[in-house]
């Protein structure tokens, strides 16, 4: 209330610096930041608290900008409120090697949360930022320590509104009543095919209503501030469900083009922004212009934020006196490492243990660190039983009123939403005090790829607990049965694909996952038991590939992942009785192995032998590491798994039968490893 | 109504048949079957046309079974109206080689639809067949003449319901009016994880109304087939917008554990499979017994749906000489085969023709090609303007009433839903009478991956116009640029992955695409302008991958594809200043260079000299066709797009280097072609 033309001046530098930032790049979307900055001033400067000093504070309110392709807004709030982003990084918008790429990214961009751009990625980030939140704050908090206390605002667009992973999410937050949780809608009728007539005449309000959300509607969203403010207002005042406000805004507002597609994704003409600038009052013969009023009372409001970061710290200091383990923790898990020791903790299988299932191996190691590390979150996209996921004496994440759970439960019953618990778990990631695992079959992770993908791209540390991997999950058939998916992700840069063939290679999983701080991790696992190895340690599959059987007088080697390592040793007998001497390598996470100096690799995969991997899976991408390729390059089948792998002959005798075809075909050859290469990639 | 005992046998009969199947294979699901079984048999017998003699008659009613889990149902169904579906095919349910997999496979099951279990695609492609049938008949239609007239049901449950593949595509059903789609959604409360009031606690049916269906309330889904038929019909007579029925339903019903996750993905306990045949009144020592009265019943509606054939075969023969060009291009439809002589409208380029986008080659495709194509059905997920997938006249596929399109509109405006789109295109390549393209970016396939999977699975004649296809978009940055994506759906089985060099080899993918009848395609487009190359022809680039520049005294191959083949050619110089001479093979498809004879494959990548790939992604797969491999293992950048190529060394000095290094490395070595390999992949 009380907004003056100071106010408008300052939502005004906001439109004319997206103007001359995407004009001056003659790329970007002016359109969005120019309708929605009235509302982000107001949140920013009335409603969040943050310390630009600080983006990493905890306690700081959150902001995610789901139509990230309207970052021009974000970058010129960060800018005028003194985040480290310069006018100069503004005039570098989306050029090579700026900290203003074309769309936010998290990892490089002070301020940024996390990275959008991919429609509705954000939406779900922030349901995750949301749960984060209010987990680590039922933990934490106590009487007088209101240590996590934040909340997370959200803009998104019709773009975001439509996309599933933005429908899945917003269905668990309604379920989850996450009343931290405001998201404004930018309802501005207009997407990339021209007016949303054509493909988007659905009742959003409506529909979030049905999810359990607070609703409410600001028609005015143009020019009416104390509308904005007095909805935002009501929806933190809602505390027991999360509240959207459908904002109807002008997309371009002050363009000549404004209301229509012509200002959504290309810079204004030259001479529509003079017209903006003249119609706002500005200079329309200079750009980049920031009105000294503008930072005066943006900064203000960021030595405010200052101010609150460090009544928070003092606070903090008596918390940590007062609740010395709480604290200890606390300001343990905000520098993102593990407590000490914990990795004592992981299970260590020996030859002699009976066989067992990858997934249940899995479950054990959840179940033996589970104590250790209180920053696990774990889940799953409604597979429990099959993903075994869930510790014993786990507690549900659930509004206490349910009645079957709490806040702080650390257990996550996302539902059948694989791409929205993909892109929570990012969200989860992203807060810094928690380490979200999520299951699904390992085909279903596909489901989820847009939200991989950016798990990798802004290095967040979230494990996917991926089992049921291959055509061993048996009876499910080819509808489930992963064939493209180890190399769909393997290819995928800062991701650890995890195959482990027995129980210490999923310790060695676990352990990897856990203390990379700035990769993710997927991990297939098996339904079907596997024999536990003999010389498989965690410190061996730690580094990705390793010798597992060594015979100096080899004829080949073997290099083999997951469930059909094992088949790989039990072929060792039928390769002898056919004369041929193999070394069986096991290879667990090639990326690892990757990272390993040339000397090891060299080791492990020598010159002069022929190598066959033996992989149930495509076999694209193996002639990285082998001259011959034993795969599954078909879709696979329905029926008990012991008759599908013997169909595909992924059985001793399949593995001879190629292994001496490869012998054969590399008699006289003397083959140079694949580790050998003419030039690096660039990294 | 006037249902009798006899129904309630068939009803049981079907549940019976579900707990046997799953009895024997000790794997499955019988509750949905169970639960579902008086839903199926009011809808089957009351309700739908099909011939189970000719599961194509192209104007059945169509049934999809979204939860494709419950497929027992399915099987048991068409057993027993008289499908090429055997009592011994239900005893092998889910056994190798059966064509009663664990999930439906719509290519090798007469009489299933859609390939369906990977949840809430079935409902989707249930919108594409609806979509199908409304265009089709629209097109073909005429006063007296409703050759195209039939309905599209689908089953789906929670899982479906919560999945954002399902929910995109029921916003465009809504907004498209499709009053032809009905679905009947399995409100039994239970979900993988239990009571789904863990997790999925909205108000399915206000969703619904949100998105413009008609919505009912069957709340004794169990037992009042009276309801159920009430409400089918009432969904009948709504014919200006899709229908959902909730039916609630005790999952599991007649078993001990009725109403219970214990019922969903496990078998009956034996002594509960007794006492659910005992409280039907059948034998329990007994299995897969049909009494002789369900099978007549069922019969005889089959012999109704025969019947219903044959008159239409006879309308369809008087349409045919009263509308003499629609009649004979229906007819030709029906077979899949395009019209002669198509093909002679594909454009051709010159090489002195301009530079330009291949995503600008294809629109001029599109152009050439939609007239003598009428079957083509093309679109984009709100990306019309950069996917360039709209010819001129091109005609939105609209309801009348917007006032924006018309039911012959041949132009789909699928909103920002990647998922539902490419989910929705396998139901229209299903309905048997269009083919589908649609547009979005090249990394925003990977949203899709779950979809693209079963075009390739199911055999769907889907083509993906994926634009924007690498760094080469430039601005937009590492969020929009694919790096992993190529060698994903390389290594999807049954796919075609395009990357057309240029104008000629845009032609070719169109070519293979189109007359592929059961393969997809992706055809990986570039937004930046390139070269129209020598040697490049329609006629070599539909082998996949041939030599477009020889020299029978090369030093090395350059194999490359799209955007980089022309970079390479340009390096030609430069690399001849260095005193290596190249050859260049272009590769824009190697799914049909896999296809090739070896021979042929010698000739393009022979022995004896070092083969280096080109392309701006991910290597991994490239080693299958290259010694040495030129890459982006890395995420990419935001700048103009030369600017990004350069960074990242893709010019001809950066090829020139490492094609030295390589010609370096493999001195003396001679190597063998990686066409050469040990032995054949299983296939």
């Amino acid at each position: 209330m009380g907004y003056t033309d100071a106010d408008w001046k300052a939502i005004n530098t906001i439109r004319i610096l997206a103007v001359d930032a995407t004009s001056k790049a003659n790329s970007g979307h002016p359109g969005a930041p120019m309708g929605l900055a009235p509302a982000a001033h107001v949140l920013f400067n009335k409603f969040m608290t943050f310390n630009p000093q600080n983006p990493n504070w905890v306690n700081r309110d959150r902001f995610v900008l789901s139509n990230g392709h309207g970052c021009m807004l974000q970058y010129a709030l960060l800018h005028l409120f003194g985040y480290k982003l310069s006018l100069d990084d503004l005039k570098a918008f989306r050029q090579v090697d700026s900290i203003t790429p074309g769309h936010p990214e998290a990892h490089d961009t002070p301020g940024i949360e996390v990275t959008t751009g991919p429609l509705g990625q954000g939406f779900a980030n922030a349901v995750g930022l949301a749960i984060a939140q209010a987990h680590t704050g039922a933990v934490f908090n106590k009487s007088g320590y209101d240590l996590l206390s934040n909340h997370t605002y959200v803009f998104f667009g019709d773009g975001c509104a439509q996309e599933g992973v933005a429908c899945e999410a917003a269905s668990l937050a309604g379920h989850l009543q996450l009343g931290n949780l405001i998201a404004i809608y930018d309802d501005n009728h207009i997407s990339i095919d021209g007016d949303i007539k054509c493909s988007f005449t659905e009742d959003v309000l409506k529909r979030f209503e049905a999810y359990g959300w607070h609703t409410q509607h600001v028609t005015k969203g143009d020019d009416d501030l104390d509308a904005i403010e007095a909805a935002i207002a009501k929806a933190k005042s809602v505390t027991d469900k999360p509240s959207v406000i459908k904002l109807t805004t002008t997309i371009g507002f002050g363009s000549k083009l404004q209301g229509t597609g012509g200002v959504h994704g290309n810079a204004l003409k030259a001479d529509d922004a003079k017209h903006v600038k003249q119609k706002f009052g500005f200079n329309p013969e200079e750009s980049f212009v920031v009105p000294q009023e503008v930072y005066d009372m943006y900064h203000k409001h960021a030595s405010e934020g200052a101010a609150a970061e460090q009544a928070w710290n003092d606070l903090f200091k008596k918390y940590q006196s007062e609740y010395k383990d709480e604290g200890a923790q606390l300001a343990r898990r905000l520098t993102g490492k593990l407590a000490e020791g914990w990795e004592k903790s992981l299970p260590v299988w020996k030859p002699t243990d009976a066989a067992e299932a990858t997934r249940k191996t899995s479950e054990k190691v959840l179940e033996a660190i589970h104590k250790v590390v209180p920053e696990l979150l774990s889940g799953s996209a409604d597979l429990t039983g099959s993903n075994n996921t869930r510790w014993k004496d786990a507690v549900d994440f659930q509004p206490p009123n349910t009645g079957i759970g709490e806040w702080t439960g650390r257990y996550l019953r996302y539902g059948v939403r694989e791409h929205g618990m993909t892109a929570i778990m990012n969200g989860l990631s992203a807060y810094g005090t928690v380490i979200p695992a999520g299951g699904t079959f390992l085909n279903f992770v596909s489901y989820a790829a847009g939200a991989v993908r950016l798990s990798s791209l802004s290095h967040q540390r979230v494990i996917l607990v991926a089992t049921h991997d291959s055509i061993g999950l048996g009876e499910d058939g080819p509808t489930h049965q992963p064939i493209e998916t180890l190399v769909h992700f393997r290819a995928l840069p800062n991701m650890m694909v995890w195959r482990p063939a027995d129980g210490n290679e999923t310790s060695a999983a676990y352990y990897m996952a856990l203390t990379s701080q700035e990769t993710p991790s997927i991990l297939a696992l098996t339904r079907q038991n596997l024999p536990q190895l003999e010389n498989s340690t965690i410190e061996n599959a730690i580094k990705g590939g390793y010798v597992l059987i060594e015979d100096s007088s080899a004829d080949i080697t073997l290099v083999s992942t997951g469930s059909e390592v094992g088949i790989c040793v039990e072929a060792l007998k039928q390769l002898s009785d056919a004369g041929i001497k193999a070394r069986i390598v096991s290879m667990p996470c090639v990326e690892l192995f990757d990272a390993q100096p040339k000397e090891y690799q060299l080791k492990v995969l020598p010159d002069g032998k022929p190598i066959l991997s033996v992989e149930v899976m495509s076999t694209l991408g193996w002639e990285k590491y082998s001259h011959e390729q034993f795969g599954l390059n078909r879709f696979g089948a329905s029926g008990p798994y012991k008759d599908v792998y013997k169909k595909f002959e992924f059985t001793p005798e399949g593995i001879t039968k190629r292994a001496k075809q490869t012998v054969d075909f590399y008699k006289g050859v003397n083959p140079r490893s694949p580790v050998n290469r003419a030039f690096q990639q660039i990294l």
